[in-house]
């Protein structure tokens, strides 16, 4: 786990922006499993960041300065600005996105679907799984801020849709209120059994979102053509004491051959350039009352190594997001 | 490793065809890596084969009674036709198919060209692997049958190839004859380190014939949208005691999504439909002398057990096929 003592709490004058910069105020923090992985001591999708430089990671607010006219002053973005306040960032990079307009809906759903949040849980769902009607669809940490939206979007494609999660009250949220047709607490239960039992025909998708013993079981389960979304991998994120510990894999990978099945792995990065549309289709379905989004908030950044651990220690539900004040 | 008293001799009459049905005189049986998975004791992607049937192979004969007009009397076939000198199959079923004439060419070679080696190596390749002008191969077992192929495809269509195989001799095969850029003696070199030098920009195709370790260097090396195309896992064929006891896979599996890239399984027999115009590709390129095919050939179906455990030993060398007495 993440100690507060690996951290330091540093100040400095807020940054002026330079020609093609946009300065901006911080207001929300998102908290993501995927920032563990940020803090390893080696390159991952993005290079390792040096000790002593801002903990990465993904925050929503206003451009309060801009020279930059893509992203004018006063304008809602979300990017990899760090756990900071202030964040300078280049109005022509990969760092920002416009976050579209959205009454009636609180910032941290705002953030939530129009985000990398909304971008993983559609693209990884619909793109790299193909989830199509009749389909049975599996997804792991599945009260988790992208499991729930992808379990919501599979029913709204027709899939069958089984969850699994950590807690009894998790499941009876994914399905009584979210419309699951099952759910399987892999604390209490043997979730390779529950499979068998609920999945007869195979798993068609399966979104994966933590590896180990789970990924196992699904593998275990698929059926004849199948794919397997690698979205992300909770169970190895903390594992990791130098990148040659990590625990071994499954041991039945040779299933994707004998299944004719595939696992492929996928950035919300990727599919940026698609990101309006489908913000826009998000928030439409969630005003239709058709996708719920549940958000768990907290207050401060001085929470936010706290808060990283409760992406491990199952206290979380939902998006997890901190205000900064 | 199989032993030979796995196995029993068993001596029969001859069988006659029922409607629809042909009579094949076998020639040639395929000895395949394969062939150990179909001795498990599950379903894998075929029902499991229970104690005392003929043990399942693939064969190349001649078709010598036949009520079934697609494979008239004196056509070759090729399919699953089992350990056994005559074989029964049905003529509308997916167990056979034709091996088109191919003059100039030893039985042997047409066998592996114009069958599920071929396919393998071809369909793999190209439709699951996408492999393209420029990108860079690798391919394990690549002293194998398919594997052979394998990269001289890759070859023709542009790549540069680096083969992985068990031996300095192989190896020599590998890059002084079949025109390989590199190959990695996996015996006596570290293939991660050896992958890192030779492919500095990352593998875009890893065609993987065997798991295991270098399965795991590989993912450890793969450039951003890689495919690595699971065409069989050797490594792991005789570990099996029961199945529960199969090796642990990969612990670097996460690499699929930082790298954006997908492990995709398929079957020789999913292309079926599309066998005779690749058949007719591959004896071109071979006729061309732009297509080398070896091939070692043992005597007699008393040969099969020592000769799949030959398969596991490294002492073999292309396509292993037995003549039948």
């Amino acid at each position: 786990m993440a100690r507060e003592s690996d951290f330091e709490w540093c100040e400095d004058r807020v940054p002026v922006p330079g020609p093609g910069q946009v300065l901006v105020r911080s207001e929300y923090l998102s908290v993501d499993p995927g920032s563990r992985v940020w803090m390893w001591p080696t390159d991952t999708a993005m290079p390792v960041q040096p000790i002593g430089t801002v903990m990465r990671g993904i925050a929503m607010g206003t451009v309060i300065a801009s020279r930059c006219p893509t992203y004018p002053q006063g304008c809602t973005v979300q990017g990899v600005l760090g756990w900071q306040d202030y964040a300078l960032a280049e109005g022509d990079g990969h760092a920002l996105w416009r976050v579209p307009d959205a009454e009636h809906l609180t910032p941290e759903k705002r953030m939530t679907l129009c985000g990398h949040v909304g971008l993983a849980a559609y693209f990884g769902l619909l793109e790299i799984g193909q989830a199509r009607l009749g389909e049975t669809l599996v997804v792991s940490s599945a009260a988790g801020a992208v499991g729930s939206l992808v379990g919501q979007i599979g029913k709204l494609r027709g899939c069958r849709v089984v969850g699994i999660a950590g807690s009894r009250q998790k499941c009876r949220w994914l399905s009584d209120e979210l419309g699951f047709d099952a759910a399987i607490d892999y604390k209490s239960e043997s979730v390779f059994r529950r499979l068998q039992e609920l999945c007869p025909g195979g798993i068609d998708v399966y979104f994966d979102n933590v590896g180990g013993p789970l990924l196992e079981d699904a593998l275990a389960n698929l059926n004849i053509g199948a794919r397997v979304v690698a979205c992300g991998m909770v169970s190895v994120y903390n594992d990791l004491a130098g990148v040659l510990s990590l625990p071994p894999g499954p041991n039945n990978l040779l299933n994707l051959t004998l299944r004719r099945s595939r696992m492929q792995g996928f950035l919300y990065s990727d599919y940026r350039a698609r990101a309006e549309e489908v913000f826009h289709r998000l928030l439409a379905w969630h005003a239709q009352g058709r996708l719920q989004v549940r958000t768990d908030t907290m207050e401060g950044l001085h929470q936010a190594p706290l808060a990283l651990n409760r992406l491990f220690d199952g206290s979380s539900c939902g998006k997890l997001i901190i205000r900064l004040s």
